[in-house]
């Protein structure tokens, strides 16, 4: 669909690029000149919108503040975020782009939804939490009725109301404990994460560090409740969760398995929907670790086409997630990954690829991979431009990439947000949808930060509310919903749009 | 031509994936995945170049190398050039580079292409040389048969003879003097230049810091030839300098017009190719600030016409230098650049165009207005990516970019080279040269660094020996030479080539 949707403005452009060239060595004409600038916006996302007269008057609006943006010394997108997220949060462009209706985050995991000072504030002060420290300078979290047993490579159990009660002033611990599980700091990120290594060091450590709270039943139901209550008051109306789907364990020590957990995230989806009538809901992707061994990722799929047949309208399909550069590709996995085919049975691939600088290697073959495997979107896909067989098939098939500028910049894969491939796949309308990746790690939320990275970093002065609406439309159109459903969200997003248009629309 | 070439190719690439396309759901065929490898890999630049058993030979070398290379934590392409020169001139592929035949320089300022230490060490120890500091922090000099007047902003002149003649030991004095010729530094260049604007205010001083030695007539001869030495040693056999064309001036206070500058530059070439014949000479852009008011502009032009009229063999054009984000953007010398056209003679542009971030703004369409201009090349295109309609027109109209990886670096467009929009040009064998802009400013010289850089930084472990050979090539096929000289030119390279490839071919 969406490749057909691209062929009469190719066409387009083509005729008019003919027009040009046969002139030859002609004077330009300030008409030809105007009308090849606007042929150019018109190829980018969002550059067929016919806009209202409402939606040309916010573009006027956000047009003007752009330019004053843009004359910024200190340009948010150029800086790295941590030093940045200050400045955008009092951007007139962030306010609104938090109050627009982006319609879905398809490319959000499951542990990191929710800020961390609500599991400090929320999770570790409910009772019977333990925590011990571990000789690799992390944390562990174990919720029990009684003193656990003391772990390999961890400090003794310390129960933290205990530990709380003896201090004057919670804050410092409070602090402590909350640097331990979001790789976000005021200090200079470049210092502290002065590469790859370390910066994925410390993400790992901070997930290892959140699971003893993650996977506590009371804490994991309110966690993905408090998630979707960040993603909605930022004006996001559905989600697509990469789940590792983790046993979930009670205070007595007895864990739950997978199905309940599958489950468990349906109920509360269908509660919050219950409390948030506007909210579409929410789809899992169930998503494991790409250092598996081939039998046991064997093993893994199998599991995913169970879960695919016993929760067919909620599980979206199926991922491998954890750092590509130091995993395993995916045609490492080919045997596992091609079960579903040889069984005949369905299971949608949703597969990370490409998040990687390292041209030409192994790795790197994953965006390739991840089509001949039929994905249904490319998670990242940072890598695409150095692949042109790749993108062009990407672009035929309406194989959208989710793109997670925070993501990128903070895991240091680029720095300045403006040579972000996306800026590039943006101004050519390649599918692509704006995803915010692991907010709570990188100390943004919902995908507003991200929407702004996108629109001012990526789209310069030429981004407008035409490619706003069009990402927007994006994220409904290559979600993994029905075209039934898709109708339905559509129609709720239109409705959010247009409201948001004439509140803002002067 | 360059379009033609790629024709075949590019209808290849379309039934390879139509093919793949009509299997629709099946599993991935490894022999198809592995044409489909094949297939993207013969889409980047060399890779529809047939190898001989010795190139195949020396190729399979370069692999082991990179993959090497590719392994280092510290990967050079990813670090800052300041930082990463010492281990570039430790690499073996570097080594190779430099003993490689790169064909010809077409992006190089006539100001740098001179090691600094040269100027310190030569220039400034020349009888009659006298130095005066700025109040700005920066210096001046002036050689004359007696004390020149004293400038303003400026401390007295000292003669530099009398001043070394009066220390034990010069060394400090000689590495002041060099640190303002050049933005190179031992210290932390993230530290040194912040942003933009610093590293630009220092790079404008450090011209205006040598434009006294530059200028005077004996050093003018003595830079220009050692700047073909440097070329020369670095296996570059041919240049296509951007020359601003001062006046030069003599010790007793005299000056030549600019005809002499242009004459004298025509005179040490063919001094250069008599004392190296395997060297094929040179060719000059008349380059002049854009900064310049409209009428400026036009008597510019007017000027450039009479040289080219004057010098048609020795001159190869004309273009506008300075940096682009501060500067006036093409349009506005619309008028004066439609001279040559109007009045039906002939001068080539080689315009610098898109060496920006500024997605959008004025300057952002330098692009498109340097072809619409008929611009011969690109200088830097840096933008390039960002403007889908621009790249079209300069790939099916073989208008190449020059691609000045270092500079780009250091001036602070982009960190690591890997996301430099170059290696996605590379990758779709767009018209592409590669060029070092101004190597004496980045303590680089020659070529062989931004080869490396190329190589190395945007090709990843997929550029190989068709893509040396084929950037060498483009050199030669993108330059201003005519057919016949091309051909003469190609005929010089390729034995030089043949050498380089059975020397080094195990």
């Amino acid at each position: 669909m969406a490749a057909g949707l691209q062929r009469p403005q190719a066409a387009a452009a083509c005729l008019l690029l003919l027009r040009y060239l046969s002139c030859g060595l002609c004077i330009p004409d300030p008409k030809l000149r105007e009308a090849l600038i606007k042929q150019e916006i018109s190829m980018q996302t969002g550059g067929q919108v016919v806009l209202t007269d409402a939606e040309q008057r916010l573009d006027s609006v956000l047009f003007k503040m752009k330019q004053k943006e843009m004359m910024r010394p200190d340009f948010p997108p150029a800086m790295h975020f941590f030093k940045a997220r200050e400045l955008i949060k009092t951007s007139p462009i962030f306010s609104l782009l938090q109050k627009m209706p982006k319609g879905a985050a398809l490319h959000v995991h499951d542990l990191s939804m929710v800020n961390a000072e609500w599991l400090v504030k929320n999770a570790t002060y409910r009772p019977h939490c333990y925590m011990c420290y571990t000789d690799s300078n992390s944390i562990r979290f174990n919720f029990s009725s009684q003193a656990p047993e003391k772990q390999l490579n961890c400090s003794p159990w310390i129960l933290l109301e205990s530990l709380r009660a003896k201090l004057i002033n919670t804050t410092d611990l409070d602090n402590s404990i909350m640097g331990n599980l979001t790789l976000f700091t005021n200090q200079d990120p470049e210092t502290v994460y002065p590469s790859q290594e370390v910066v994925w060091d410390k993400f790992e450590k901070a997930f290892q560090a959140m699971w003893g709270l993650f996977t506590y039943a009371p804490v994991f139901r309110d966690y993905y409740y408090q998630g979707l209550t960040e993603f909605y008051t930022d004006n996001v109306m559905y989600l697509e969760l990469r789940a590792v789907l983790p046993e979930i364990y009670e205070l007595d020590g007895s864990c739950h398995c997978v199905a309940w957990t599958v489950k468990t995230y349906q109920e509360v989806t269908r509660q919050f929907k219950k409390d948030h009538p506007d909210f579409y809901g929410a789809r899992i992707i169930f998503s494991h670790n790409r250092n598996a061994s081939p039998s046991k990722m064997t093993e893994i799929v199998q599991k995913a086409l169970k879960l695919q047949q016993d929760f067919p309208i909620f599980m979206a399909g199926f991922d491998l997630v954890g750092r590509e550069d130091t995993g395993r590709p995916l045609w490492y996995f080919r045997d596992a990954l091609s079960l579903p085919g040889d069984k005949g049975m369905t299971l949608p691939f949703f597969f990370h690829a490409g998040e990687t600088n390292l041209e030409g290697t192994d790795v790197d073959q994953n965006l390739l991979d991840a089509l001949l495997f039929n994905t249904s979107r490319i998670g990242h896909g940072f890598a695409l431009l150095r692949h042109p067989l790749v993108k062009y098939k990407s672009r035929i098939e309406g194989v959208a990439v989710e793109v997670c500028p925070i993501s990128n910049q903070v895991m240091k894969l680029v720095k300045d947000l403006r040579n972000h491939p996306a800026a590039a796949l943006m101004s050519e309308n390649h599918p692509v949808v704006i995803s915010s990746d692991d907010p709570s790690m990188f100390g943004s939320s919902g995908l507003s930060y991200d929407f702004y990275e996108a629109f001012v970093g990526f789209g310069g002065l030429r981004a407008n509310i035409g490619t706003l609406k069009e990402l927007a439309k994006n994220s409904i159109r290559y979600s993994s919903l029905t075209p039934k459903q898709q109708k339905e969200a559509f129609a709720l997003w239109q409705k959010k749009w247009d409201k948001f248009v004439s509140e803002n629309a002067f």
